[in-house]
């Protein structure tokens, strides 16, 4: 073997490890050409040598010893695809340990274990690349580290779970209520048997973790940002958000807080969000993410392209292994920097409480059909300083005779909007849960 | 001054030299942190030292010799921001020359004179950024380079002048004539004096060039590249497109046609174009610029934001001074490859000539207000191939007892169009040239 090749040793052959073995076999030769030599796959490890995944493996050792290929001399750098927290932790942890760069996709193992993997890391020196953890093929975590590094980021948007975006875009599109259309996503591959780290936000809320890490060097973990998934939302909300001017799309929010004197706090959450439908975000349909972010010099920008698939999260991982490759010809290793642009700046950063968050909201009220219904919702809102910008009731055959009331409030603190629900969904006319969705007005 | 500080000297202080100035004095302690070094302005030239462009100064050696600030030991980087092609390239060659690496905004400079400057550079081993040159804030140089460079690029659509989007969006949503909105536009700052390389596509050519440069190391310079403005485009045509499902845009486009034996001939042009309204291109309004990016593994992607302005470029400008300085002090300077990834791999394609492409079109005829002219067009459409999948002819007050019959073709060659439209033309009845718009539909 040539000296200059960089060897890929590859633990993990699923639909992702085989994308990142054709796309480095399909385009070695431009790769190379970019590179200046060559990059090459030499060796993949995974429990299953059996099944055939349709790429020529000639020449590429592979076998079931992981351990074996972290300890090859031939490879240069270690991809992990095997997903999960248990095996991948331990594999990623002993390729570092051993002085090997690490490449990963595991949104999941970096979101509750980055401090533990990126510590090591920065001790030894290694680079860690992660562009594939965070919306698939988009290159957004080098976009902010890179791109936008003159600037300080003051918001991020995020579709992140191309999954969610499916069943919300067809939701709103076919009038479907939620089960049905996760019953059809699964059937064309785009959801999970068990779809609730993706339904429940959790996934986002993973992703979101790496992009606050990125543009605001903060050590958080998934559990601590508020988070809020797409169920419960029913065809009637997607219509009235229409109405109304605006559609629904399960965002992952970062925003800086910064105080006169220059201490940040840090507003994180994911859940569903009315966003103005002329936004070049309510337009992003289907599976498909796209990440706004708004620096102070550069203004607006957002990001788009697929979030997950075999194809686009290959370009991601293949894009830090040529990153990565660079960096060990140059003899620059080490300068990718483990999440933040310098691992010792990774901080914690104190959250903003959800209940000083301050805007508009959407809520649907599910009452009897009954005079002064509407009169007595609106009046518990006044008492908590809440005032009614536009209402929709029509009336319709609810469950129980009830309609449901939907409403836009002017601007007011989430601590009054749920302490108003809360008396609300204890009136006598109201038969089911208010359902609260924010609105976000800067997009 | 510490030995580690990275020192830029900054030659022109107009709109951009001056947002330079400040974002490198507003963000330097953020800066710092994520580079791990100072990154600090030390010396500006311009021929006018006495405006106050309400930039501090102080500490920063500012008088009218720009050669003297190439020649400061204290400048590590030079940043090239006088505009045209005179003394910008001389100052640029002389920089190179001295083994300072450049950054420009300076698209008109690379697109005429790249060859020069970058051969150059390569020569010199030096880093030449030019980020800033293209879609002003957007890092989409950077992402085809690093983020997408697992990828063989299949196409670029770019909305890359925001003068000719701003025009054109207003003209769609106020019905008004082209004159109008460019004179509002020049009142807005929006537009220049002299509007032509904007509103005759000169500058998107330019912007085009170094995207083709950098996605298929092709060697182009803007006049090679077949270009069509936005004048002559009607009100009417804005009423029409929407009605048939499309809106207008001026795109750069540049696809790559790969032949049997892996020859590769490339597409490249700049007009209005018809593109679904659904696309999120479509939906790129105002001054703002947008580039989508389909890559053989990505797929579709899109990066947008300000494509001009003060702050926006800057933030494109200082992302490569990071990037240099960086390089410069990790010892791996020549590594920000001059426009494609290896200079010595930046050679001439052979470009499809615009006869051979195949597409939809939107014809403009302008024609007597009488019985049997849409037959006579059609039937001349028709013995040149050309069949109409949709037609909109209005009876309306037009110049000279004229209307406009407005045609969506099914695909065919564009030298099939021309000759049908010149005998079309050519026509008793009809009064004025037809318009013919190119349709997209890709995107």
């Amino acid at each position: 073997m040539a000296a200059d090749i960089v060897g890929v040793g590859l633990i993990g052959l699923g639909t992702i490890g085989t994308g990142v073995a054709k796309v480095l076999q399909r385009n070695a030769a431009v790769i190379e050409q970019r590179l200046g030599f060559p990059l090459r796959l030499v060796r993949v490890a995974d429990l299953d040598t059996e099944t055939d995944r349709g790429v020529d493996l000639a020449g590429v050792r592979f076998d079931s010893d992981a351990e074996g290929l972290i300890a090859d001399p031939a490879v240069h750098i270690v991809v992990e695809l095997i997903g999960g927290t248990g095996a991948a932790r331990q594999l990623s942890l002993r390729a570092i340990e051993a002085g090997k760069p690490l490449v990963t996709a595991n949104k999941a193992l970096l979101a509750d274990h980055g401090g533990e993997i990126f510590g090591a890391a920065a001790r030894r020196g290694v680079d860690v690349g992660f562009e594939a953890s965070v919306a698939g093929g988009i290159p957004i975590l080098r976009s902010i580290r890179e791109g936008l590094v003159a600037n300080r980021i003051e918001s991020l948007h995020g579709i992140l779970n191309g999954t969610s975006n499916y069943v919300l875009t067809e939701m709103e599109k076919t009038g479907e209520p939620q089960e049905a259309v996760v019953v059809r996503a699964q059937e064309l591959g785009y959801a999970e048997a068990d779809p609730s780290l993706d339904l429940d936000g959790g996934d986002a809320a993973h992703k979101l973790t790496l992009l606050a890490a990125m543009a605001y060097g903060a050590e958080l973990t998934g559990k601590e940002i508020p988070t809020e998934g797409i169920r419960g939302l029913d065809p009637v909300d997607f219509e009235a958000a229409r109405e109304f001017g605006f559609r629904i799309k399960l965002l992952g929010i970062a925003k800086a807080h910064v105080d006169a004197s220059g201490g940040l706090r840090l507003e994180a959450r994911v859940h569903p969000t009315l966003i103005p439908t002329q936004s070049l975000l309510a337009n992003v349909d289907g599976a498909m993410n796209a990440v706004a972010v708004t620096g102070d010099a550069v203004g607006p920008t957002l990001f788009y392209g697929a979030g997950a698939g075999e194809q686009p999260t290959a370009s991601a991982v293949v894009a830090d292994l040529v990153e990565i490759a660079r960096a060990l010809r140059g003899g620059g290793a080490g300068r990718v920097a483990p999440l933040s642009y310098r691992p010792e700046t990774l901080a914690p950063v104190p959250l903003l409480p959800l209940s000083e968050i301050h805007g508009r909201a959407y809520l649907r009220f599910t009452a009897r059909d009954r005079a002064g219904v509407l009169a007595h919702i609106s009046g518990v809102l006044g008492e908590h300083g809440i005032g009614i910008e536009s209402v929709i009731q029509k009336g319709r055959a609810g469950h129980e005779g009830s309609v449901p009331v939907l409403v836009i409030t002017h601007r007011a603190d989430e601590a009054s909007l749920r302490a108003a629900c809360e008396r609300i969904d204890a009136l006598d006319d109201v038969t089911a849960p208010t359902r609260l969705v924010r609105i976000e007005e800067e997009l």
